[in-house]
């Protein structure tokens, strides 16, 4: 029987786990992988106290905090559900059951998926979610960019350093990120520009080979050989539907990180806490800690 | 008329004014110092990404950050008030006024006072409230510390390896920090700890020479150069009396650390968050500078 699960091991939940640690709490780590989305990120300008980080360079710096202290770690287990007897807490994974006091969810964000039908088949065969990570494989290749705000925007600066061509397929009639970024793609020779434009299907053998899109001239099929889909982020917090949610299904907390169950706290990008930030989350994960301390301090079992 | 005034310039602030930076908006930042108490602070463990970093090194970063982006910091300002007329709010300061849209107020907590008659006239003549600052001038002196928490230990902690002698003047029947620092004090020949101890009086000429102790045995002088007040903390929130506030004079602030009063926001250790913590304030004083941008891009003026 642990204290605690922390359940996600990016900026709010590595915090969560350094302050558990700190107060001598009996709990373990559990998640899919080290960092989360700040492990993707480009450059870091606004995590006070380092006027200039990379993503990789922070998520690094934050894991080595975290092994600082003998914690238990779960890695690559994913959390399929919580729930509650008594006093009892019961968290289950893809791979085994644990039983605990308080849980923090930190689960994050994932990408949204684009929906057709071919994607699952190509995920990880041209189709992918992380500019960061993936773009360096596509230089000199033609690559479609599905969406049209800042994280899309973001992408194509990325991909227009790399690839040959770079199309933006963008379903409203505009694009929407800021403006500095907006012009930068607008005045690259090497991007296309599709608005008002939806991809209705993905084709290739074994690995991607081209998009199909739908425009207000009909449909067309493009030659890409990457597809980066970047058209937002859904939270994961499937695995607690009992937890009050908002309508984008992020988890409600109060300002000490308390959800409506008790024991269950959450911090961090699933949150319904609106500023999705490195230095929030880690602000967030700190105050879900002391709170599930105070929580089973306060409570008998 | 600036776009917001940020009040305060530790953790809470500067992280702020980074973010308020990085949104060119058009601010300032009133402050009687830079740092806050983080300045003061010794070992910090528990700042994500630092493994270890003293007090005054990340103050340090931070203002680094902070004066990276061309900031407005009135230095040395103390606010006396904020009012509102219509749209307007006025921040007054004992220098001048200023008008801006919106407040973030992040002015932290000061030491609590010990409410003896000569407190005013002895403080920075050897009556202080901040053993590190100025520990080292007592070198080889008795000295008190009055409290009984652990931040009265761990000054004594500190003391003890400056001081010839360490009383420790404690109101309660026992000390009531954490069992480690406390064993480290009594085991010290060093230390002499009075309970249910009040201090009466101060006396000395120009600076401190004594101080007068009223215990369950009557009164009795300590002959000491040093006193350390170590009581606890009070925000400094009353130049905002019309926010709602906690019992402990704690500005309330939601998950978006909204106040009560529209276009005020408040963070760190002057809100009634419950972690005083560094990574916690920062996260705050991000959220705070967000919530600000977005209620300016909300309303028409």
């Amino acid at each position: 029987m642990y204290d605690l699960v922390i359940i996600g091991a990016g900026p709010a939940g590595i915090t969560a786990s350094v302050y558990a640690a700190r107060k001598k709490m009996n709990f373990l780590v559990i998640t899919r992988d080290i960092g989360g989305q700040a492990a993707w990120s480009g450059d870091i300008e606004n995590y006070t106290g380092y006027q200039f980080v990379t993503g990789p360079e922070l998520a690094q710096k934050f894991e080595e905090h975290m092994r600082k202290y003998d914690i238990l770690v779960k890695e690559g287990e994913t959390v399929t559900g919580i729930k509650r007897e008594n006093s009892v807490l019961t968290v289950t994974t893809d791979k085994v059951a644990y039983e605990t006091r308080s849980v923090i969810i930190a689960s994050g964000k994932r990408s949204r998926e684009l929906g057709v039908p071919q994607e699952a088949k190509f995920k990880n065969r041209g189709l992918t979610y992380c500019a960061t990570c993936d773009g360096p494989l596509f230089s000199d290749k033609a690559v479609a960019v599905v969406g049209g705000g800042n994280s899309a925007l973001d992408a194509a600066l990325q991909l227009i350093n790399i690839a040959r061509q770079v199309y933006v397929i963008n379903i409203a009639p505009a694009l929407v990120g800021d403006a500095v970024m907006r012009q930068k793609v607008e005045a690259s020779p090497k991007a296309v520009i599709l608005n008002n434009a939806k991809v209705t299907a993905i084709s290739g053998e074994n690995m991607v080979s081209g998009i199909r899109v739908k425009t207000d001239s009909g449909e067309e099929d493009l030659a890409v050989e990457g597809i980066f889909v970047e058209i937002g982020l859904t939270p994961n917090s499937e695995f607690a539907p009992l937890t009050r949610k908002n309508a984008f299904n992020e988890i409600k907390v109060d300002s000490s990180n308390q959800t409506n169950l008790p024991g269950i706290f959450a911090a961090g990008d699933v949150t319904d806490v609106p500023e999705k930030q490195i230095i929030v989350a880690a602000g967030e994960g700190a105050k879900a800690a002391l709170s599930a301390f105070r929580y089973l301090s306060q409570h008998k079992f």
